[in-house]
């Protein structure tokens, strides 16, 4: 039994597994948990990951979730990737577990409920809650500063000062990537003024070129469903047969 | 130069590096910073860690933040740490980190801003979100029924059925301790259903004794002193002089 990696391409975090198996030559079956269908919730999922969410994988009999576990775990099992994704010396991994950690109480928790708050919830005309718009818009720029203050600080392209991607890069630029379904405006204002979270963004793209486009060709398309529905109307009350196929894939 | 470990004892992830650091006979200097002097954003300790919170270690010249990352260093680096903490083995090891990283967005995220709107704001005059408040205390029951049905699932006395501790089990027991500031009512209703947990809490306890203890003291302390105002009135507004102290102790 080969490795099967269970995802949604829509989800940020498993686009991340999915970029790092392509890029690093790891053979794997994608198996599609179709998050807008609630395939997530399904008692034979739930045999794989209780969470009920994705990514998850199976390798052989071992079963695995949370996206960062998962990437380090895939790091070192696999012998075909290359050091700079994982570094085996001592202190350099201490440093990328640091960045992993960091990321879920700062930019996955800025970026996440903005998207839904600003863009998807009034799209579909559900409830926004002003109070954690306001609050994730305020976390998610105050993350992507660390960021380019902190962590991209060194002279290297990549976070930490490396001159090549590890898999802390990859994770949280495909966070940042969610950011494409935002408005224009609003997502150059946010985007605008880290120039080198940008450079960053381009940097990561290029490393993990074609898979990096392949695995987010689904959310340039969903972005332009958007762009076409708030130009149609402003919200999705004229589109009540699209809204649980487009919400579905958020 | 040896190990600095630079902590407030206030702080759960600090209490679970200072108690891993004590259990394993790992010699450090404890360097406090005082969260309610507001030490943390003092320039000096932005060298340390520019995040600018709590626990940060110095080890010779390499400078680390994160508790998690920290613990995982630390059980590496240090040769005399017993191999339960985070074992070698590639698939336990992994097991592990996924709790780890689960622990930020589930057991963090509920526990802290619910201990801070059901408790510390009322009690100190400060502005309630209930919204925040009743997501918050959804979010740690529902982690807290996690744990109990998912992660301590095993017939092991500890997370993902081991017999013994790891680094995981230090790091969520110190962050469900801080619910001991919660009134007596209100912690016995949120641990009151979950069996499992509240002995995984004491055999944990029993386990590090007695720097478990030792370095949870000071929370009991600030509980008594919460006790006290809440019987003497409901609020601080008449304890002015002790409102900056004792939040600082938060």
């Amino acid at each position: 039994m080969g490795l099967k990696v269970y995802v949604d391409r829509m989800s940020q975090p498993s686009r991340a597994v999915l970029i790092f198996c392509k890029v690093n030559g790891i053979e794997f079956d994608e198996v599609k948990i179709d998050i807008s269908k609630g395939q997530q919730r399904s008692p034979e999922y739930a045999e794989i990951n209780p969470m009920k969410n994705v990514p998850a994988i199976v390798d052989g009999r071992f079963k695995l979730f949370e996206s960062h576990a998962i990437l380090v775990y895939l790091a070192c099992a696999f012998p075909g990737v290359a050091e700079h994704w994982y570094p085996g010396d001592l202190s350099r991994r201490a440093k990328i577990d640091s960045v992993l950690h960091w990321h879920h109480s700062s930019l996955r928790s800025g970026a996440a409920p903005y998207v839904f708050n600003a863009k998807l919830a009034p799209l579909f005309g559900l409830r926004v809650n002003p109070h954690v718009a306001v609050q994730a818009k305020t976390l998610l720029i105050d993350s992507l500063a660390k960021i380019e203050t902190i962590w991209l600080k060194g002279k290297g392209r990549f976070l930490l000062g490396s001159s090549q991607p590890s898999i802390a890069d990859l994770s949280l630029v495909c966070e940042i990537m969610q950011l494409e379904l935002l408005d224009e405006e609003d997502r150059n204002q946010i985007l605008g003024p880290h120039k080198k979270v940008q450079q960053w963004i381009e940097d990561t793209r290029h490393a993990t070129r074609p898979h990096f486009d392949e695995m987010h060709s689904v959310l340039f398309k969903v972005k332009e469903k958007l762009a076409k529905m708030s130009a149609e109307g402003g919200t999705a009350k004229t589109h009540a047969g699209n809204k649980n196929q487009m919400l579905s894939k958020m």
